[in-house]
């Protein structure tokens, strides 16, 4: 390798590159800490003022970073954060890392990465590296990113600049794998840029597994969440069949799980949420689309995650049902918005849309979430959460909705206090009169 | 625990039960043996006389046996096999393990369990415990077993017999799990009868699991399956989207497997094969029927595996084109009949479904299997197997098709003497332009 991809490989090999990433959110500023750490300079693009100014002075708002390593590579200026993108020029390397969510009607919403390959290709210098972390359809890197930064540049990809993807994996909350051991799938846009991205994520990351092509790097991120969306969908799907043969599909799955080969737990739940599994794998159904080709197992599983939201609503009015009571003017109190236990992210939360449901049902509505003070549902409907989980808060409510397992709910206390529980989560393990489980 | 019950359980733990165990297939005699092992009297009930004479002459016929043990308990006098039903009354224990197959229709075909029944109801002794063995849908313990063995018996449940449902979880040619190893899920029909389950499989099996009823138990081994059915599925219809999109599939599962938690590795195929997993969903489908319920996952997985041979005649079809040939008159070799590597079960294997589609097109067809000497394929075509994979026969071949990775094939071998190679089991690792793959 010569020219100026062989410098810029000298520059990765000798930790003096500059690198940039573009969007300082749960997998930009845990991947520039962890770049910083390695004393490589870098810079952090961010289009709010808030957030660059929060990292600039240290102050930490993701839950997957140790405060002490942010505040240490600010200290030694390895890391700066920005908002002005004309010094992109500055970078020999650029990591995109913005949000790729789907408009209301399940569309990929393109325009951030857009935005970024507009802004890279206008501004950065001639020599840099270019890659995309953010989940989107096979082909993007190739045919989405490609024409805008050459329109915008100018210049020529394998001569001036060069492209890769590889997908974040962040886990939030994962207590055993974070961003620099959790292995990574690199493909290049032909063999200088995979020899390029080896290097550059090598600096980083303790594991890297090379791919052909950005299209099969960009497969494998969606092939992981189809598999955990079409899954958790099975499961579901199962669980609202076992509560109507008066099995319970939780005592069904630990059994299962002593099966010591072939066979992988997953759990229901009045949802699926998060900012992946329910999205992922609609990229790919939105590209399939281009080629005449119907991907069944997806839309299927659109189906039952579609509806749960509205089976658990029924789950709840049927346990009140029990009571003689209707949902109109009774009062519910959710225990937990986070979409999955002891983060403090609502995102795609199914508890939100079955507090929707409830809501629009005249329901007097409450909820408690240790993680979560405050939240706007989808319809728009603004709550705050309760200060404290007390024995009066839960004899008060007509009926009390487990929506999310967060460890510091303790079943005991919650069963002793509540008129009524719906459980969604299996939280409560000892059987009662009082309990209606998913 | 006292009265016939008490005594039954005495006769568990001081291994002087005599058992019967139902059908002396791949799953009643690996646990016949087991047992016999434990130096407990076993007779082994057997419609078919070649079956019962080779056991007790310590003729082996399943590959998941060690010769040597066969030999060990027939000599001892621990096992004998029989054709004699009446003998049940020599039992204390009967243990189920007959054929649950589906019939054309994917009908349960209930038949085996219900003749079972009716032999053992009809012989029985007061005091014998009952288990079932076979997958089949939840509540056939309770509702379809139970009503057949009182009406022949005159018998009472819970006082003169005892029921249980535990599923086999055989897995032929695993060489790490067998009966022995494998923790088996009980599931008694009331609590005597779960004590007198755990008592009795404690005799031979190293671990039990127990839950709280029968349908439990009989949905856990669905779940398992099902499971595994719908993961297939998904991988098949990847792969056919992967096709058309330029990206390996196989490339693609290799790098998705670097994911360190939360992914499960499943393989494409010319179809779903063996006698469990593209059955077992459907004894759900069955009863959830009965409860007004679609289960729209495993009829997606259906509508995927259903067209998988035909899409895989398609593709031989385009190999063919490629170099001016039709199917019609063109030799074509598969190189193995069995539904996995390294067995010499041919059972709903997806290879037989290919050779159909591909011989009504008038191909003229052969194969090679070193486990199968010869096939019927369900549309009633017999084929013998070439005896030796040479390269006379790869070179003679039109196309060769790989339908099964049985580790005795040499990829390097078979690309280099074939004309034309279609691989649907990721066998051929070195890219060559002679083969087309899945």
């Amino acid at each position: 390798m010569n020219g100026a991809a062989g410098k810029l490989l000298e520059k990765f090999n000798k930790r003096e590159a500059v690198i940039g990433i573009f969007g300082l959110g749960y997998v930009g500023l845990p991947l520039a800490v962890v770049f910083a750490k390695k004393n490589v300079r870098v810079i952090g693009f961010e289009k709010s003022g808030k957030k660059a100014e929060a990292v600039n002075e240290g102050r930490n708002y993701i839950g997957d970073i140790k405060p002490e390593d942010l505040t240490a590579v600010i200290k030694s200026g390895a890391l700066t954060a920005t908002t002005d993108f004309t010094r992109i020029r500055e970078c020999d390397a650029v990591i995109i890392c913005v949000p790729t969510p789907l408009d209301k009607f399940k569309k990929p919403e393109m325009k951030y990465i857009e935005s970024a390959c507009t802004d890279i290709g206008r501004y950065m210098k001639k020599g840099t590296f270019i890659s995309l972390e953010s989940t989107t359809y096979p082909t993007t890197t190739e045919n989405f990113m490609r024409p805008i930064i050459e329109k915008e540049s100018k210049m020529t990809l394998e001569e001036d600049f060069w492209l890769c993807f590889s997908a974040e994996r962040v886990d939030p909350g994962n207590k055993n794998y974070h961003t620099e051991n959790t292995p990574k799938v690199v493909g290049g846009l032909g063999e200088t840029a995979q020899e390029l991205g080896m290097a550059m994520y090598g600096i980083a990351i303790q594991t890297l597994y090379p791919v052909s092509s950005p299209r099969v790097s960009e497969m494998v991120k969606i092939l992981e969440n189809t598999y955990r969306l079409v899954n958790i969908s099975l499961v579901n799907e199962l669980a609202l069949l076992c509560g109507q043969m008066n099995i319970s599909i939780w005592e069904v799955i630990e059994a299962a799980k002593t099966k010591p080969y072939g066979f992988h737990a997953f759990y229901p739940g009045p949802g699926i949420g998060g900012h992946c599994i329910p999205l992922d794998p609609f990229y790919l159904d939105y590209i399939a689309k281009n080629y005449n080709f119907d991907l069944t197992m997806i839309h299927t599983a659109g189906l039952i995650n579609n509806q749960m939201p509205h089976r658990m609503a029924v789950k709840i009015s049927f346990a009140l049902n029990r009571h003689k009571k209707p949902i109109n003017g009774s009062k519910i109190l959710f225990l937990g918005a986070a979409y999955k236990p002891d983060i403090d992210d609502e995102r795609e939360s199914p508890a939100l849309m079955v507090i929707d449901e409830i809501a629009k049902k005249f329901a007097d509505i409450s909820y408690f979430d240790p993680f979560i003070p405050e939240v706007t549902t989808e319809h728009g409907r603004h709550y705050i959460s309760i200060p404290a989980l007390t024995k009066e808060a839960l004899a008060g409510a007509d009926c009390v909705v487990i929506t999310t397992n967060h460890s510091a709910f303790d079943p005991d206390f919650i069963v002793e206090h509540a008129q009524l529980v719906v459980d969604l989560r299996n939280t409560v393990k000892k059987p009662s009169p009082k309990v209606f489980k998913l």
